[in-house]
């Protein structure tokens, strides 16, 4: 944070409410701006004002307020007009992953805009570089890409497309730690970004193991939970090899590298799970078996989970070791 | 846990008392056993006794101690002689990683303990149906693999050799929960086990993205710590693809499994760790920069998250759906 950032001078638009839509501009409210919240489809425009409302009722639970919840509120219009955004510094496209509906959008926002204006997309399926195409100023168009739930997830993954100028990318990151965010600047527009590229390694090998039997699904995730899930948080990946020392990397990679899966098919597993259109705990039929309640109770675990998580995951923060004295033991 | 144990009637040794003999130790202590604990080397039978006292410090800061310290310690033996572990249940070995020198303990214990004894190794590098050969009844030896610290982690891998009877695994399994732990059980013995195989599969894309430059150390940790550290504890693997309903991986496997690392090579920016004889956090020399105080900045930090993640991760036991209501929001 470079400079200090008024956040109530900077009205954000956000195009596009569904969940992750009114949960990027419940985000925003939080932080102070001034929101213009665009419906592009009547059901939006129906459902919005009831999504971040209940939203910020979240945050009352996890602590997150400042303010009493109409306070934010206040902040916000709701408008299937696009002539609402004029003014706005950012503009945070979230509608369906299709090139065709996000072009269409794009001219739209572009239409009502000014020349200092930043277009980013939340896309986590469809390149910067390709949608950057559809809009006359692609230099001030970028990815930035939320977490589940925007408002109690500490990760933004900021990205340019081949045509972003460096300097609005800037402007986000820097802007981001305003809105709780540990923001990451992906220089190189590369496909799958960094956590869903490096999560697809881990699961081309997880379905590869479990396919030919030498794990279960259960022992898998077990694992995953208590080795990995003891650390990760608090270190990373890099972070967490400088911690186990280094020097045993080289003769494990030699050993274990030739053994991973180097497949590029979709893991009969998974293929299975299509065909018997197995949507998890959304229809209650996926990889593993549940009932409906037990479907529904994942679902609250996850909500109860993300405040638990979110809550520890600031006392340790990124720059940690620079910053603040680390909590220590008697 | 399909029948009631008692802790304190069922003796355990434990060989080689290291940071991590003396923290299974500890654990076993905890849960209740009478621990005979084996100091292989003179540096361990002088140094024990103190790592010991102070890993139940650190479990009375975490409120894991239902007795007085001296309670748990009067459970405990320490000694070289390994006459000693006649009548323990389990023996558990962790000295140093290498054959030889756990052949030579296997023939030691092996003399003293009786025909239902059952033998386990800590290793993480050695297959254990290749230690098996080194012990008169190989059908009574597995691989027990701790988190670390063990007392504080929940993560507990057990792993059958070619030679062992799966009833002594099926013994181990169910005793696990009452130290605490949520053990998965390997049936087979794969190179690198469960979790290091997933992990070696991520290390080598994540270092391949650095190397690259699409990618920068920070980035990736930061993307790692706030995204996947946001429900891998609650979720694991497989339950996180069932929570985001499946649908769309195999397009994006298509897309991406293509574009993933399948080196066999050590990646030259690990080399070039080893060849500086770099050792992270243990010599402030590795892949991120360190003043000394950083460095044990983040020892101390790792002391302190691990309580707090063994205690949220106690919050939702891996049986969630089935077992207890999840919390719910209001």
């Amino acid at each position: 944070m470079s400079e200090n950032i008024e956040t109530s001078e900077i009205t954000i638009g956000v195009v596009g409410l569904g969940l992750m839509g009114t949960s990027i501009a419940t985000t925003f409210l939080l932080a102070g701006h001034p929101v213009k919240a665009i419906a592009p489809i009547p059901e939006d425009m129906a459902l919005a004002p009831d999504h971040i409302r209940h939203q910020l009722l979240h945050c009352q639970t996890s602590d997150l307020l400042s303010q009493p919840i109409d306070g934010y509120l206040s902040q916000l219009t709701i408008s299937e007009d696009y002539a609402q955004l004029k003014g706005c510094r950012l503009v945070l496209e979230c509608v369906i992953e299709k090139s065709d509906i996000k072009a269409s959008v794009y001219h739209k926002i572009a239409a009502e805009v000014g020349s200092d204006t930043i277009v980013a997309t939340n896309t986590s399926a469809i390149p910067i570089s390709l949608l950057q195409k559809y809009i006359p100023h692609p230099e001030r168009f970028l990815g930035i890409h939320w977490g589940e739930p925007a408002y109690l997830s500490r990760f933004l993954e900021i990205t340019c497309g081949e045509l972003t100028a460096m300097h609005h990318a800037e402007w986000a990151f820097n802007i981001a730690p305003y809105w709780g965010k540990e923001p990451t600047l992906l220089r190189k527009d590369i496909r799958g970004f960094v956590t869903n590229r490096l999560m697809y390694a881990i699961y081309r090998e997880a379905l590869t193991l479990v396919e030919n039997g030498e794990a279960t699904l259960e022992d898998t995730d077990k694992a995953f939970r208590y080795d990995t899930g003891s650390w990760i948080t608090l270190m990373g990946l890099f972070r967490r090899m400088d911690f186990e020392g280094l020097r045993d990397y080289p003769t494990i990679f030699k050993n274990i590298f030739p053994q991973l899966s180097n497949r590029e098919d979709v893991p009969p597993l998974m293929q299975r799970m299509i065909d018997k259109q197995a949507r998890g705990i959304q229809n209650a039929k996926g990889l593993y078996n549940y009932t409906k309640e037990e479907a529904q109770r994942w679902d609250e675990s996850f909500a109860a989970f993300n405040k638990d998580i979110y809550n520890l995951a600031k006392e340790y923060p990124a720059d940690l070791a620079r910053k603040k004295n680390a909590k220590t033991e008697d």
